[in-house]
């Protein structure tokens, strides 16, 4: 669920944790570009990253900070406008710079410190300015300060984006009623197609106040994850930089074990909210598209046939002319590698049907598929009568504003 | 290499074939529409057709026709403006009652007709309107005549595509001498991405008068194709009616035989000619990109890592903008799934030094990079020092006006 930022609540957000933000002088629009997070004490993590070969510095020192620490932060620290990315040794040095600075600045180890940064590709990010920047973030722990924290790390997103859930337990009577909160911020516009390792220039935070196991974090992280961030495409270029993080600072003072129903419920509309927060917020984008593929000969095949159509510049430059063109549909189904029957392919778009047994339904309404396809969120159906693989994925058309704003050079 | 049209000499076409077009009404532009080319006699074949699952209906009755000859075919007929694809079991008889008109037409069984579509895909094709064209081609061995042939075909092209080669072969004293002539056109701009099987909405016909038994022809066929048709791309989808089709006559009395290295180093350069014209004719593109990638672990492999970066939404549109951005191809290269070292990726456009070791080249200088791909046509080379892994593949930038091409809906 989104909540409209005037309606932020401080209880939705989860205790143990203090946020902010500030200009360090990354971004070129001189805008506030760095971000914290501050755990009261060190907080069990979870994180996921990006299945790209080349990662960023970043998330090299992450990995080896999250394997030294057996799953401990303290501090997040993010820069936008430079992902310190491609920059050899002098990127790695910078992420350890900043590290150890904010290790020295909150008392803590600097591998404690999970450093993020998102931007430009192939430019060494200026450590010292993110270390001049570190003693004037102003932290507290009010959703104002959370709400700064998120909008700091975008890029060309052009909203930020928020999502929480509360779980409220039973308790005995007379007990005081206890609640674990979840809070989670992210960005991401463009070089969308997430395949984040446990499965993520998408960046996202997600924060608890439950008490619950590093392993077991990991696991509640995976699951959420591959029905969400694994699920989501605008362009289909995996970044270098996508990180996912997730910490408990265990401050509701509730237990949460492997497998509770309601925290992964609660974690899953989170994350399922955030991924699509992300594809409505795309780069130039004027639909947001839902395709449920259903009688695959597996999850994994219906995966390939919404990847296939989800990254066609065909069916994307159709859906942003308002175009039914299904036939570019069932070509991109054809080429997707998936075992299919060409005669047994039904599509609707809503519920219109369009394609029947691979051919044009005989109720085919192009008027109404145009009418329909003429909002800004709408879905399709496919069934390939295989099997039981099923998937629910969700993706963006390609409008000339995309090609305008990552063709636009300024020289 | 290419003729300009004016120049074009009788001498150039294949002897044993005549070829024509006239007006189907299948166009709504009215234009012509529907080519032939007749062999004088049965002509020995070698076809490849889409790997794409979901194949048109003239594919399937290509591939019933060649099996039941045994690789002759006499009539090769073409219509524009409407795939036959998508449309069940009307669509196969809407082919079948062509090549049945064909075959009482020229007098040969209806097997030895060869059946081609290429438009719209999931409209029904009125064959009706081919059966009452067909007898109106006014068919020559003229080039006027064959130029004809290769315009009728087009759809989005804005030209039409040809290339030609001729082989000299040596004579004794006082011998005449004698000659092999290959000629083809083909068309194709959009949803080009061809994978052929023995790997092809490319439609391309190479015709040549050598006498070459089927078997020889489907292995030089298999072998151009590699290093041509299968190595462009423009928007990454694959067709469904991809088709590549090579006859030869025998007209000219010389026997080719297999292994032979003049006739597969002149049908290569046929086909590599109009790989490239199609690529340069791709819908709205404002330049050509020549990938040379080098020092993958296998040439499979460098294939992967060519393919990621043409089909990559972000690299496509920097490239639109003349925008150096190397850290997009960085990304793609990462993401591509191909075995590689982030740091030992070097990038040269043309002779200009970009990355070195994954990190921007010492003596990157923005402003040349800036300079090299504003020109139409230019070369990007990637070395990843993995092995001895090489391919050359040719692509395109994706610009506004693909997006305008493809979204544009009429009603």
């Amino acid at each position: 669920m989104r909540y409209p930022m005037s309606d932020l609540s401080p209880l939705l957000i989860p205790r143990g944790f203090r946020f902010g933000a500030t200009k360090a002088g990354i971004k070129a629009s001189g805008r506030a570009d760095f971000s914290m997070i501050v755990a009261d004490v060190p907080a069990n993590a979870a994180a996921a990253f990006t299945s790209n070969r080349v990662t960023a510095a970043p998330l090299i020192v992450d990995k080896e900070h999250l394997r030294t620490t057996g799953g401990k932060v303290r501090v997040v620290a993010i820069n936008a406008g430079n992902a310190n990315c491609a920059a050899g040794q002098a990127g790695i040095d910078a992420a350890r710079a900043t590290c150890a600075a904010a290790g020295s600045l909150f008392h803590c180890r600097a591998e404690e410190v999970f450093p993020s940064s998102t931007g430009v590709i192939g430019v060494p990010l200026p450590a010292d300015k993110l270390i001049v920047a570190m003693p004037q973030v102003a932290l507290g722990a009010e959703s104002d300060r959370f709400l700064e924290a998120a909008t700091a790390i975008l890029t060309t997103d052009t909203v930020e984006k928020t999502a929480f859930a509360r779980i409220v337990l039973d308790s005995a009577e007379g007990e005081e009623p206890r609640e674990v909160r979840i809070a989670a911020f992210g960005k991401g516009a463009g070089m969308i197609h997430p395949q984040l390792v446990p499965h993520a220039t998408m960046l996202v935070y997600i924060l608890t106040d439950a008490q619950i196991l590093a392993a077991d974090l990991d696991t509640y992280l995976r699951g959420a994850i591959e029905r969400s961030f694994n699920r989501i495409s605008v362009d289909g270029d995996t970044s270098t930089n996508d990180t996912v993080l997730l910490l408990a600072s265990g401050a509701s003072g509730v237990q949460i074990g492997a497998g509770d129903q309601a925290f992964e419920a609660a974690l899953n509309q989170v994350c399922i909210s955030l991924a699509k927060q992300i594809v409505a917020d795309g780069e130039g984008i004027s639909h947001v598209v839902e395709l449920r593929i259903n009688g695959a000969a597996s999850h994994a095949e219906a995966l390939r046939v919404a990847k296939a159509i989800a990254h066609s510049p065909l069916v994307k430059t159709a859906w942003a002319g308002c175009d039914p063109n299904w036939g570019r549909l069932v070509a991109a189904i054809g080429y997707s590698g998936a075992e299919i029957d060409p005669a047994q392919i039904d599509i609707r778009f809503g519920n219109l049907p369009i394609c029947v047994n691979g051919g044009r339904a005989p109720e085919y309404d192009e008027a109404a598929a145009h009418e329909y396809i003429k909002q800004p969120e709408f879905s399709i159906s496919i069934d390939l009568h295989q099997g039981a693989g099923s998937c629910v994925f969700w993706t963006t058309d390609l409008t000339t504003e995309y090609v305008h704003i990552n063709a636009d050079y300024s020289t």
